[in-house]
């Protein structure tokens, strides 16, 4: 089959050819609950960038050559002989991780956090390829309103903005505040899971004037440019009490220290977003009794529950789409900020 | 002031004259927390009917002549001695129930099972007069966008709706389905808040075709006309499972046999409507593991959540004004099916 | 292999032959996801003398001759090709279902609900016998303190009080009252579940002073005879409110219309005997805001958590060993009242 | 009447005179809903000692000089006019916040996140004095088996440690771990809180044999003793994976980085101790799903339920009584590391 593949790590991002398209052998059944995906399109995604830089290498058990790709949709095309849950010519979305099913996590619905799994595109051969071998667990039908190639980002992207977002739902009651910080690829989704799933005010913050824009579109009631008055601002819309949630898409410079003075006294701060620190004196966190809550990639239902905001309108991704053999001016139109929502390749 | 006293039961409501207009003593301030309220609009209920029908005799502790009124809302023209947190002039809606908020159920919120409280309207005077006696804990301050008259009927009516929402909305995920058995002045309040508060498919069911239109524009998107398959339609809506909530506003005759019928197995069946009986096998109970939940009146706090989807526009409500000398009126078109929406008595 | 083989119903249980012991073709792997267990011991439940007469004919497609027994334990003889996560020797304990974990309420840890699954004892050849057929995803290792033959009846009984104590335990405070009705094979469990679950005051009901008795010994605080009085009985105990929890482990006769007169407003009741009705005016549901719970068997983690419990010594369990060749003993020493705690049968 | 009067900070807590016993005038009602308490015990806590050295000058509103005690219990002396709850003679316990409970906050239960509140003995007189004005909705009467100068300490010390470990009885399931760090005041009441509330297993860090032994002996059943290898005993008893819940009540030191790095996957780490920092990076939150939890004092219900355990005998307090006459005794003591358990005053 087609691939494109990572021959050699690249810290500056400068060389032309990141990955090289090419032709390599076909996935094959290994085990007895493997099912072979044809590819119908693969997200792009800034972690992909960091792979090619090396910054994964001491996380990720993978000798290159290896293929990236970890947000994939297709069509079922082979299945295991213990296979039952689907059939040839289905057409699914990859859950990122394959799991066994059978540690205690899983067993309570936690499968993000299962005790083995493997992850396709980050520790074995992904999507940027025709076929993919997934698992007989990872897969969720797609109603006919849903296409492979449209959807493909939501199974990491989509579903981390949804995890966080249905959290913050789960205690955000009318009249209330929450603040999302980054309205980029995740944040804008954030958004329209929140308006989905509560009544609450919902406040963005971007430095971007276009992003913010956006974030209106998506169902945001107020839009506060980041120009370093954010807090001031926040409080100001919160009759100087700051938001019940905040859930932060960026993570990184200040937007933890202002995320946290933004939060309500015994309210809640999301993490999405990474490369900085948080640092919070403990005194702090004791008597405003607030809570900082990590946020992973969603579970298999949730990627079931996002299917169904998206089948029913209530949830939508931008997407722009590059054939397999331009992966490279993909992932060098994402790195220079080419991009307004999600790259998807199509073989 | 000027009042429409209950003097006399009439279980038939064919007298012409069921409560007196006329003047009777204004309310005084008998204990420090106590408020007297300039009455700008007072909710007629369904309840009120039975009152006149001497339904609530044995329930309630009262002697007539008294004054009915039940969903009341206004302005604060007195306040007591030890009261701080409402000032004369100020637009307040009531929570029905006048508490001290000393005992354990209102220490943890749940202010509707205290342990002492009176129900204006109920068990002592109401608010169809120009002025009424509540208390400190009762009042909400109504922001500008909401109008004592437009809103009193939310205090019972539309309070009870948002209660029992409120209580599906907290398990309703995305692909699910709840049911809504009445889409009468309670049920399309309910309709209105699951919209604003999950995502679940929302089916409602009336006998009539205009209650159902009237659903639709309230949010609703399947409906169903009750003609004795509604069960059947409901399986059908739901791949032969059932709905995961259902919540019965009629809670009489057939509806509550079928309202269980038609819930899923691990689901909830909500009863708000009664008359009727539930009736079921405990090992249909069993098998099923359904739960049955009663629902009353909502919290002090669950009033302020509803007064914030109001002032938002995400809950409206349909209402008739009546002046109060035309009380009679209200209530005899209430008692012969020509109110769509809910009277509301202008003194 | 030997097994205790029913052939025949028999709906007044006075054949002296209920099972026949003889020999029958060992059970085979048929799927890749099966695992054959050598039974170390299989509970004797009264559902076993229902299947005898015939009471489950229409509930479970089952056709005679065939091997009762749901709750086995036991060691790990052989297993299917995709089977990875016990290995032959294995001292196992089996869930009462076998699934394929692959619906929606697998995946959220809802097992007991899952769209397809098979019931080993009830609807296909139990544990009444040398061999098993299970399956992989029913399996639980034991520790080395907890021996097959000992833990068996925990997979069903044990298993079904666990999840109805568990669920009451989640909203019991400390100052609040449990009530269980029923100090039998369930009940005594979930007393000791309770004690060691919350810190609630425990009121057991039963109409033997000796199974009261056992109550206390399992840690209940107050024991209460059933002699008519115990709706009195409890609200003296209980300030004349109710308990916010009560368990019914009866299910029938008046059970259950005073167990819900003795759960206090606001509470829960929750059915797990069965053979009764439940019977309640609406307005009766909606005046006390109360909530009837129906409990099935637990999943598959909560009795992982439960065999937790038995290995720390907080729940034990009253056991009578029989061989399995006398299994026509222990099913007749059940129907006459004869067995304190549950009855095993030891191939 | 006669009290203990700050009359002077002392960062050094050296001057032989840290408080002056002394007349000064007795408490008087100010507002309708006041009490004046007849103090039986007052508690002496860390905090009164950072109050002497000057730390609370610029967070709470008070001029010296003035009578700290903040943890309070004693009987009714008097009452405000609109007092309907307590009568005269009354014992009660003091929740060391007084509020109107007007605001959402307590409405809704969070009663220690009330928008105005009174704290006698950090920004008003408190009970190092014969006699204290509380407020009617801070009493809770006590039952006969507990004495006002015995559960004093309670109020404060007892109820966050009892707050912190409730938040995580409500998702330790049994097999699961929790950690607790450091077995002083608070960490020895919430072992035995844990112990009431879940049936987790509990292991329990201190420098101290001695306070290991103790921790023993309320009910931990791991002791480690704290050398520096802390985190690695964790993970020996943990599989490898750390524990679902740490509580923290050091909170300085290299206890906070411990006590993330002990945290499971997915976990919970409570913060109760203050004086250090939280510090990590935003991809740790991430990958792991960890949750970070300030914990405040608890809400007047959490002290009824407090109570309740104390009068079963599930929760003890160890205290050591001075006469108020030796307030600056007692002060010096607990300076100086002589108190095991707390220290009370007894007027």
């Amino acid at each position: 089959m087609k691939a494109a593949v990572l021959h050699q790590y690249d810290e500056t991002l400068e060389r032309d050819e990141l990955v090289r398209y090419e032709t390599v052998p076909d996935p094959e059944i290994e085990s007895p609950t493997d099912v072979i995906i044809r590819v119908g399109g693969a997200g792009v995604c800034r972690t992909d960038l960091h792979v090619v830089e090396g910054l994964w290498r001491n996380h990720a058990d993978v000798t290159l050559p290896y293929i990236m790709g970890h947000e994939n949709a297709g069509w079922v095309e082979e299945i295991g002989r213990a296979v039952t849950s689907v059939k040839v010519g289905d057409a699914v979305i990859c859950h990122p991780l394959v799991t066994s099913g059978h540690c205690l996590a899983c067993r309570r619905g936690d499968d993000m956090h299962a005790e083995e799994s493997r992850f396709p595109g980050i520790n074995a051969d992904g999507g940027y390829a025709e076929y993919l071998r997934s698992g007989e667990r990872a897969l969720i039908k797609l109603p006919p309103s849903l296409a492979p190639q449209d959807v493909a980002p939501y199974t990491d992207a989509g579903l981390t903005a949804y995890r966080a977002a249905k959290k913050a739902s789960r205690h955000l009651l009318p009249g209330q505040f929450a603040v999302i910080i980054g309205a980029g690829g995740l944040g804008h989704v954030g958004i329209q899971v929140l308006r989905a799933l509560c009544a609450a005010d919902i406040i963005v913050i971007d430095r971007s004037e276009a992003a913010l824009t956006l974030a209106l579109e998506c169902g945001a009631h107020h839009a506060v440019i980041a120009d370093g008055s954010e807090v001031a601002q926040i409080k100001d819309l919160t009759k100087g009490k700051g938001a019940e949630a905040v859930i932060d898409f960026v993570g990184e410079g200040s937007s933890v220290s202002q995320g946290l003075a933004m939060t309500r006294d015994g309210g809640y701060y999301y993490i999405v977003g990474y490369g900085g620190k948080v640092e919070i004196p403990t005194i702090d966190m004791i008597t405003s009794e607030k809570t900082i809550v990590g946020n992973l990639v969603g579970t298999y239902p949730e990627l079931v529950e996002l299917m169904a905001l998206a089948d029913r309108g209530l949830v939508s991704l931008k997407t722009r789409q590059y054939s397999l053999e331009n992966a490279n001016q993909a992932l060098k139109d994402l790195h220079h900020g080419l991009i307004h929502g999600r790259a998807v390749l199509i073989p």
